[in-house]
């Protein structure tokens, strides 16, 4: 079964939305075991779409869309999906009750240009929308599966969940699949891991093998494709045994949602520590992907979001003396952030970060991208300094990422000539 | 000029790397007026990239390439371009050296591997890579350009930046563009909004007129295409004019980069308050929104991540009773969460968050995805009630743009009615 995704949208076209939804769409299917062989990403424009329609239907089983359901006439999607099957449009009174349920669910005045989501192809499935007014579009004709939802993410989602995914489960049964698995490395860099795996040829009899770098480590995928799910498992097992038996030390996770964040979570709750975070030019990047993990109240405490210098003094007792003399930005200043979340706090272990996010502020001897990240437990303390790049999100993001990363080393203990390695990726 | 974007890569087509990199490129070739046509996500693999390559010669003039560049064997890229054009490889030492720079400069040994990043496309041109190891890929043949870059977004950003888009826009000079202008609206649902532009044929006339809805409001998007720059700019401007006639009070910000925070950022600036925040859920997500533009130390005073109760307690002075009898995800617990964070700042105002973000937790009186926003000033405290969705990440991303509408709602003032509507968004 091969897929495809198509996403609809003008805006996405000019970068003003991101297109979220093909990715967390692909990931879904993967899960499952059906590869997707491409994302397009196409304006809102008839022979645009017809000629993607086509494209896919002699490439791709599973045609998953997103985008262009709307009421208004820049909403081209459905009209052209039954062009395109030939499908003549009729009025449903079924769904223009649903459509009024929404509205009367939010207590609003039924606008009648909704009216016009009731107005469907004939001989195609709607998809219930609980969270907004498009109904989904599924067709199934002379072997192909053509699937149209809604751009906006959180209706898109529940349509997959309650009815793509379960019907796409079903077809498959039995069939072949591709199945992945992903091992997330830390602490070595991809020319050295390549090195290390000199048995990648007895790997690569059991799976597909993929060097992914990121700022973060490297991930290692193993893949088979066209496989019976049994037989495909336990030819993941062996090549993962194959990988552990070189790389064992480096691995901190098995799966395809891993992130670093994961790893911190695994080593506090084996610690059975909790964290406290003090972020200044972050300002709660670091605490939100902390908690992004469910269940992360087990082991995240509290936060400073300590953006002023009077914050950092009032919230985290950093001495006026240290701001003075060395600067916000400075290790002392990061420490004693560090130190200073760890005693107002009730954790046992806290991380801090302090540094010139850019694009402006920088001075010679500071300049945009200078970060240090303090860390703090009940034996030690420690600092990083790093400089980055001259993006705001850029820094922002990679000294979330390395506050993450000096907790894993610590919590770990990392040599730090891995450490310094670690820059390079 | 028509440009079309391609992104290479396995790990974008099982969704465990997102494709940010076209949208911030499309964004970027936008602002100077080529608009892209096509963004494709494409496999690890000979024929697909191949394929895509002819189908990019034959309707686009410039075609950008992310991916694909690294020094193992699934990075295709490089040697499909040569290949491609029909360019022989050939070894150069001026690449070599770079890269052993980049080395020198993190201070690490030379890995061997990286000796071929200096294989490179005779007739093509270099794109310096000053953030990591792999030169980027110029190619300009029988009227067309092929600009291949890293997937590493620092990487890719740094080579636009410094190469590319400096090239594209000596290239379109004096030639004919498309321009783009978005207003941004806060306070109208969509079908509303487009009621009250009743001389929408007027407008019409001048620029298209698209209507993005989303969570936070909805954008009005005005486009002249196949425009010499200042007759467009012309347009724009006359087009805008005709909106703000009859939609003046609801557009908070004009720009391609706007956003709800920018609309708070603007209000905090003109009433030259301070901001705090006090978050549970969302632990860090809505500071972190609220700093991601440059400048943001001229309104946001800190922040307090209290997840634990404790820390409710400790940080805000949230009594324990009230944590007790309501819990935490209360109207009581959010208003004292937010007058607690104006009481330990120095902000003139503070908005809180607490919830439940799922996707477990909730019971049947407090299911997952019910969000209370608290606000507090010096004259007033109230709160907002919502209930979001069953996953976590929408539920706190959804979270933390209610907090800025109910700030830009009590910084500027909007009446009930228009709030309520907002929520069918």
């Amino acid at each position: 079964m091969k897929a495809e995704i198509i996403a609809i949208g003008d805006e996405l076209l000019i970068g003003q939305t991101a297109d979220t939804n093909s990715a967390w769409i692909a990931r879904e299917l993967a899960v499952i075991g059906i590869a997707s062989e491409r994302i397009s990403v196409i304006p809102d424009r008839e022979e645009a779409i017809l000629e993607q329609f086509r494209r896919a239907f002699h490439r791709s089983d599973i045609v998953l869309i997103t985008g262009g359901l709307g009421p208004t006439k820049d909403d081209l999607t459905k009209e052209l999906l039954a062009d395109f099957f030939d499908l003549p449009i009729v009025f449903r009174n079924d769904i223009l009750k649903q459509v009024r349920d929404v509205y009367r669910q939010k207590e609003l005045a039924f606008a009648e240009t909704s009216r016009s989501q009731a107005e469907f192809p004939e001989g195609a499935t709607p998809m219930t929308n609980d969270r907004g007014t498009a109904p989904g579009i599924w067709v199934e004709r002379q072997g192909r599966i053509y699937a149209a939802m809604p751009g906006v993410p959180s209706e898109m989602r529940g349509m997959m969940m309650s009815f793509v995914l379960p019907r796409l489960k079903k077809m498959i049964e039995g069939e072949e699949v591709t199945l992945f698995r992903t091992l997330h490395t830390y602490g070595i860099i991809e020319a050295r891991l390549s090195e290390l795996l000199d048995n990648q040829k007895q790997i690569r009899e059991q799976a597909a093998l993929a060097f992914l770098p990121s700022y973060s480590g490297v991930r290692l995928r193993l893949t088979v494709e066209n496989t019976l799910p049994l037989e495909g498992q336990r030819r993941l097992d062996r090549a993962e045994e194959l990988v552990r038996e070189k790389a064992e030390d480096y691995i901190y996770h098995v799966g395809e949602d891993g992130s670093l964040e994961r790893g911190v979570a695994k080593l506090l709750q084996q610690k059975r520590w909790k964290l406290a975070v003090a972020e200044s030019c972050t300002a709660g990047l670091l605490g939100k992907r902390l908690t992004d993990l469910p269940g992360s109240s087990a082991y995240f405490e509290r936060g400073f979001l300590t953006y002023s210098n009077e914050a950092k003094h009032e919230m985290l007792g950093v001495p006026w003396e240290l701001l003075e003399q060395h600067g916000a930005v400075s290790a002392e200043v990061a420490e004693a952030m560090a130190v200073g979340a760890l005693r107002h706090s009730r954790a046992q272990v806290a991380v801090s970060i302090t540094g010139i996010a850019g694009p402006d502020g920088g001075t010679e001897e500071k300049p945009v991208g200078l970060v240090y990240i303090g860390y703090a437990d009940a034996r030690s303390t420690t600092h990083l300094r790093r400089v980055f790049d001259k993006q705001r999100d850029v820094n922002r993001s990679r000294s979330a990422a390395a506050a993450l990363m000096l907790l894993m080393d610590r919590l770990r203990g990392t040599s730090d000539e891995d450490q310094r390695e670690m820059t390079l990726v």
